[in-house]
């Protein structure tokens, strides 16, 4: 089959080749991708990024995003059957260590993350474990639905979190309206009565952030930590969904928490750094977010299957894998990037 | 009366006579001072860490930790009496803001600091306020108990958010064995069944740690991080309560913090550094900690009462409050010191 | 000045004349009333439920449901003054006491309850203290929002500690869709994605629930149990907020209720009767609700202010407050019955 | 092999010769049993209470509180190998619904309770799941823990849902110092530093409840109710931990309950009965309580193994079944009875 792979850190990934993935275990599951997403993290897992945390060999395929049909199953698979749709939660985990059994899905002790730490999904074929499919309504499109599984999950599980923290009369501040914050934004309009604050740098951004419910839009134009703090009469917002979390957006998001209120760091790439001496006298919190729980993904595609989570998205056949990865790079992709099949 | 009064920044408070004060509003309170704790926080007022956040117009009297006997109230004061044994929350608060509203005493919107923002307590009487009375049995000597109503407050209120986060099995280090971590220590033992491994440089403080019920002491020798990693599997612990936050404490706190779990930021001075992919891909969190609540201070006096709480003190005349300063900042107090009327 | 007067249980009250009222104490407030609600509890109160629990000496004046403006203030209120419109917290309370200090308002150990203890708000003007006091934008009118000081605030309390019991693809019965239950609709909806089936025996009552924002709508006409249960697979639904709880609804709302789910019990008149092994083999729980803290109202003014709750009510003069009664009590009131002045 | 089964309802079981179970699936264990816990619902199943929920074929073999060691594993088994000494979570579990994927495994949609609703250890093997077993120092005797496998883990599941409302200053009520509560008392002991009342008809059970660390004792003689009213300020307790839950000891337990407060509900037998004016009047709760999750049952081993949790038992071979069960309906046992392998 053919399949996106990354030979050399720094370099262009290949399509090239590579032998069809079979099942093995009883929990095994090959899915046939319908839909593959593509992430500023597939970026810097080329720029070396991730190299000493995943411990990934090369070469390997990428893609962490997926939906498809199921192939084939394992002897001890239940809860899917060839044919089905399905979207697929990133990581494959054990069922049996305190993470999972606590429904702590990302912090398993033996997980796996295709397309991190091993073959992934910018491919024909994938192959992962009945523990990561998600049943979905036949007529349902996996091209459609593809960037819920990495993106939608990772902005869901961060509002999800947030909510309980953000009742009426509160102030959330989404920082970017990128890929995860245009999902981030419609949730949070889902889930609580909070006033939504968006910040970006593109005025076209902050433009669908307020069809997509934004209460306020602020452009990041250098001024926009004093705006925000202004918008909430000089005190900040409970929450900062930082989406962004590079090039001292992390510093400004910091910036505009209020007193006893939390910064969720959901995007990442530069360095966090703060007084202690604020933390203790504002009492504020900095969050760690990390992809989502299977239950997380569960309860999002409720949520789009209600219409009340809107994807906008740009299809590529799997062959123009690298164009797809080149314009993501250069800014010139709306929404999120999804391959699917060449023949789709 | 008697005050210790600070002049200018970076000089020596001096001790002199100030006008006795009285109550004028309806809920205020007067407390002749019977302890006035000396504290890290009194010398980096001197050092003028805290007056850009304080505002405090100079002179003024510094400490923050009191108790004592009601001296004089005002005409709607209902909850205490002249002659009252008291402890005083450090903060008192306008009881109509949503914070107040909420009980969250440190985040009131009109709340004042005596000894931080205004004049504090070690003087022969304090002004404050109904809201921050609290009364003890009688028989209890202020001198004895003083001590609680800072160091122990922030302690226990750091101790009482994380235990939800530590059922048996769990790891929580204690960053510090000082002041504020000897009473952190009893009160983790008495609420938790967690298992603490306490981290200090003072092989001293370690003994003590010990006999206050610690499960584990690390000295802290350079490869005391190591040595958490070790004993915990190479995980880290759920919970790092970090007493200390300075001089690269704060770095070795936020390292020995397992996946998923929380470094609780208490003491202060430096930066804390961190890159944000190491806060997203490990889910991990910085918490925020500033003093406690009154009924955490109530709280806390029932675990005293109950002899689950122990102080180690060392007791000064007022007089005698430069030489206390000093004996701190050399490293010479064991424990707290704690001021007493000179004719105590 | 005219009030509505209970001078004997089980008869008529009496509309009559009876002293101003003025300030004592430093945090006293004189409300001039604008809006005064009339509850069912008002009937309850009549027939005499009321009377051992609340231990009111006749005669009284009655009303708990109140909003006008601020008519005379003590001398230590800060935060409203002659003039402003308010809104009323159903209970001043003492501020001192460990509830008041967690901010439990309802719970105060030295509350009082003006309308149900003390004289209350069917009157011209009503005595309260600062502390049960919510300033609103000028230009609200006190007869529009007045039903939000008691209905509305009931409502919203259960609804704001359910919502993190319902992310999106639960089930929340809202059993009973009257003069609270049509405000629990539109706090639910615009604070959850739960999906929300109402229960009702008014064809009429449900249809305005469809246009508040039900999902689902079932007629309580005895297989109205069973038509839930189809609803949600057979399993029952995670909320059941019990609006009714009595003459039987409250059994079925318990049998309504899912395993590991939670009946919130908010109006009240029967017995829940339930065999404690049908609690334990479902983990099922019965949550009370009483009222709302002073924080819930200030939340749901946000949400009223906001548009997102809408009250239906029919106005009365003060002096036709007994055919205001009347009618309550014969089922012809839509939504909620509203004193108003005389004069207004 | 040689089980204890139950032919008919309201008759003995019979100990016979039946076929020893051997794996099928890919995560089938096979256990010998080294200890098996004797429990009241034995009698209660045998009284045909549990017939009609658990929808159990007779005849089959009784015995849901189990541990020993690993005889045979399916081909998929990872964390425990034969051998292995394990302690048996109650129900073999799906890992695949929406309750196992948030690690509530008594609501697990799949879910089997061997000894409930199939064969369970009362047995020299036992079928059950990778799922259901936690490994244990290979120095542990089986029947030394078998007791904490249904006893100790449905105590301890009550627990610490209720430590988080137990802060110092509150009170909790063990209503009962059986099986059960002796456990109850020293988890609670070791997991807050709430004050606890333990109730019983037993002079005897409350001799050994102050001797596992209860504060107070309450002899159940009539005035029960009243004495612990009086030593709580006229309030009750925060919380009631309710072991009985039949013969009036539930309305008991329930008058016991502080406005606010909640009653737990763990043993079962009678119907609890309460008025809806009472339940929101005091915004009381009734919370249902049913075994505990896997991971409840690996900490709880952890405060085994740390010596914080004592247990009392009675040891009989699995030939002397029947009288086992006879002692316990007449109230000849003391703490628990332990069922061990003839040749032990």
């Amino acid at each position: 089959m053919k399949a996106v792979r990354l030979h050399n850190y720094h370099e262009q990934p290949v399509i090239e080749e590579v032998e069809q993935p079979t099942v093995s275990g009883p929990l095994d599951v090959v899915v046939k991708i319908g839909g593959a997403g593509v992430c500023r993290t597939d970026l810097h897992v080329i720029e070396e990024q991730w190299a000493e945390k995943s411990g990934v060999q090369l070469p390997y395929t990428i893609g962490h995003e997926n939906a498809g049909w199921v192939h084939e199953v394992g002897s001890a698979v239940t809860n899917v059957a060839v044919g089905d749709t399905v979207i697929l939660h990133p990581t494959p985990t054990c069922e049996l260590c305190h993470a999972c059994r606590a429904g702590d899905d990302m912090h398993c002790a033996d997980r796996r993350f295709p397309g991190i730490d091993s073959d992934g999904g910018m491919a024909e074929y994938l192959l992962t474990s009945a523990r990561a499919c998600i049943k979905l309504d036949p007529g349902t499109r996996p091209d459609d639905v593809a960037a819920l599984a990495d993106a939608g999950i990772t902005a869901y599980h961060a509002v999800r979190k947030a909510a309980p923290q953000l009742p009426p009369g509160t102030v959330c501040v989404v920082n970017g309206a990128g890929g995860l914050g245009h999902i981030g934004i419609q949730t949070l309009a889902a889930m609580s009565a909070t006033t939504s604050v968006v910040v970006d740098r593109s005025a076209e951004a902050l433009e669908l952030a307020g069809e997509l419910g934004a209460d306020h839009t602020v452009l990041a134009d250098g001024d926009h930590v004093q705006t925000v703090l202004d918008l909430t009469g000089g005190n900040g917002a409970e929450v900062v969904l930082d989406f962004v979390a590079e090039q001292g957006a992390q510093q400004d998001a910091f910036a505009m928490t209020r007193q006893g209120g939390s910064h969720y760091v959901i995007g990442y790439g530069s360095n966090i750094d703060v007084p202690t001496i604020d933390i203790i006298s504002t009492e504020r919190n900095v969050i760690g977010n990390l992809v989502g729980t299977y239950n997380d993904l569960v309860e999002l595609m409720v949520l789009a299957e209600a219409g009340k989570v809107t994807l906008h998205t740009k299809k590529y056949p799997l062959s123009k894998a690298l164009e797809a990865l080149a314009d993501l790079d250069a800014g010139r992709v709306r929404g999120r990037a999804i391959l699917v099949p060449d023949n789709a």
